[in-house]
């Protein structure tokens, strides 16, 4: 069941992001503790199952790269860095009661530990502390942005709640949704930085367009990897999305490329709920057949290439190398 | 099964404040309608299964009465009424998935119709539209006093969970997590007001201290209704808090002045989950025995006399008299 795709480089990392942001990481790290902190101690106990689990923080890192690109010179960037990790965290929290996740990051999901109601209340408990730190930074379009996300990344995920179990959704309808529910807070977490250093709307259009291409390129290839057998690595479940009958690229592709029987397979696995092992090796060997896990990731390529290309404005330095360097290591992942 | 409980007037309305704020109310009606809108057809649905149920608006309403006392002059009470008003909305859909709630206001509960995943995201996109709105006010005081009220709510709530079938909550436990889930967004919405206006702190710590205390009152008679048998009118069931055991002042009250055989009753039938008709009858018995449902609507009385002199230093005006009557009238509701 291995599937071979390509990518970019075999050495991409994020070392060199994380060396350049990592004395505003940690500070941004002691504000994330602090923050989760309440008398209430289910709140700290469930946030930090989920924050300490290992994830790599690469949205709050990001913001900061932006803000370090843009030359801000203040301090908005900790408390904003953090809240785009909290909205990330408390989103996670919700979407394992709406996926009825299991397992998340190798661990088993909040949910499964306090039970979904935990993982509600303390995913509403970090969007409120997430606001709160924004409120303090208090840059009104740095506001606009972050909130206006908020919105849209639940708009993204509803959307794709509807489009479940759907063989029809076309790939411009599955582009609509993970450009809401994954890209735009890669996006907002990018453009506030240059909004924190007050620089000109070239600059934020750009470092918008590097976060929302990379997050493209991102949710493409965990799309990917979801078919793809290095679960162990992500903590995932090969075939997750399949038994779940969530319609990603993979099956786009694979479904308007099939023929009629091949359809019929798909419509029939993907809506009646719980498909076996059997069924997802069929899927794996018919994504197979019609190159979709190497397409999609040509498709990651594709952005990940507009991401590098937003960036020309900027000069070469030590932050442009490690932001393009990102972009090659998320789409790397899919190896 | 019946229960009397007093109440401070039997011809209590908010029939004054409905007509004061009626102008206003129209355009923050309009705003809600407007802003529940998206090409994702299920939000609009979901969401206005529950705003549009009959509701009475309260909390806006008292935003616009505050602005209103406070001789404000812009509109930016408008949006913040409505902000008010969608976070209210995303934490009952968000609770009804905790207390897997089958009914809402007599209506089927949403994550009935459209399930629990699509409950948690409208909700979800609520609470960020919500901050939308507050963040075009612009006001950063306001933005401070509310984003601090999501988080606080959250808090309440996961309280609440942890306080559940704990009959050893104490009856200051039981007020922080109701000052926590209910009062804080009276309180917010209260507050606001003045805000916007540019009044002085003593302004500011009148409104917000009516609206902690009207919401404590209005969250203790909700509390002994849920025991009173005006359920239908409700839209909730008798009942339904013992059934899920939570534990609200009448349990309090009747656990600590019983002796150690009702004592045992009252761990048997909370801890159990899933009480019965006959068990829920002797809970109310004992509630009347020791006078729990009396003292619980006395305690409303208390707060409800506190919220009114907190508006001591207004003078008198309709607007202050619509705002005692609204006083009489949540607590009257226990009749």
């Amino acid at each position: 069941m291995a599937v071979v795709v390509p990518f970019e480089s075999p050495q991409a990392t994020i070392d060199r992001l994380v060396a350049l942001v990592a004395s505003d990481m940690e500070r941004v790290n002691s504000t994330i503790l602090s923050r989760t902190g309440s008398e209430v101690t289910m709140i700290p106990e469930v946030a930090n199952h989920l924050i300490s689990s290992g994830g790599k923080r690469l949205r709050p890192m990001l913001t900061l790269a932006m803000a370090q690109i843009s030359r801000y010179q203040g301090d908005g960037h900790i408390k904003l860095a953090a809240a785009v990790e909290f909205m990330h965290t408390a989103t996670l929290l919700h979407d394992d009661v709406v996926d009825e996740s299991d397992m998340r990051r190798g661990k088993p999901a909040a949910r499964k530990v306090w039970g979904n109601e935990a993982s509600v209340l303390v995913g509403d408990f970090l969007l409120g502390q997430a606001f709160r730190m924004m409120v303090e930074v208090g840059n009104l379009r740095a506001l606009e942005i972050l909130s206006n996300a908020a919105a849209v990344i639940a708009e993204g995920e509803v959307m794709q709640l509807a489009a479940a179990k759907n063989t029809a959704t076309t790939e411009d309808e599955y582009l609509a949704v993970i450009r809401g529910k994954t890209a735009e807070l890669f996006a907002a977490a990018c453009e506030v930085g240059p909004v924190l250093a007050d620089r000109p709307k070239a600059d934020l259009a750009a470092c918008r367009s590097f976060g929302m291409n990379l997050g493209i390129a991102f949710q493409l290839v965990d799309d990917a990897l979801d078919y793809g057998g290095k679960a162990a690595k992500l903590g995932k479940n090969t075939g997750d999305d399949f038994r779940e009958g969530k319609i990603t690229l993979p099956v786009v592709l694979s479904f308007r490329r099939g023929n009629a029987e091949e359809r019929s397979f798909w419509t029939r696995a993907l809506e009646q709920g719980d498909a076996s092992d059997s069924e997802l090796e069929q899927a794996i060997a018919l994504m197979n057949k019609h190159r979709a896990l190497e397409d999609t990731v040509k498709r990651a390529q594709h952005y990940g290439a507009m991401a590098r290309d937003a960036l020309a404005l900027y000069p070469s330095s030590p932050m442009k190398t490690a932001l393009e360097e990102t972009v090659d290591f998320c789409i790397a992942r899919a190896h």
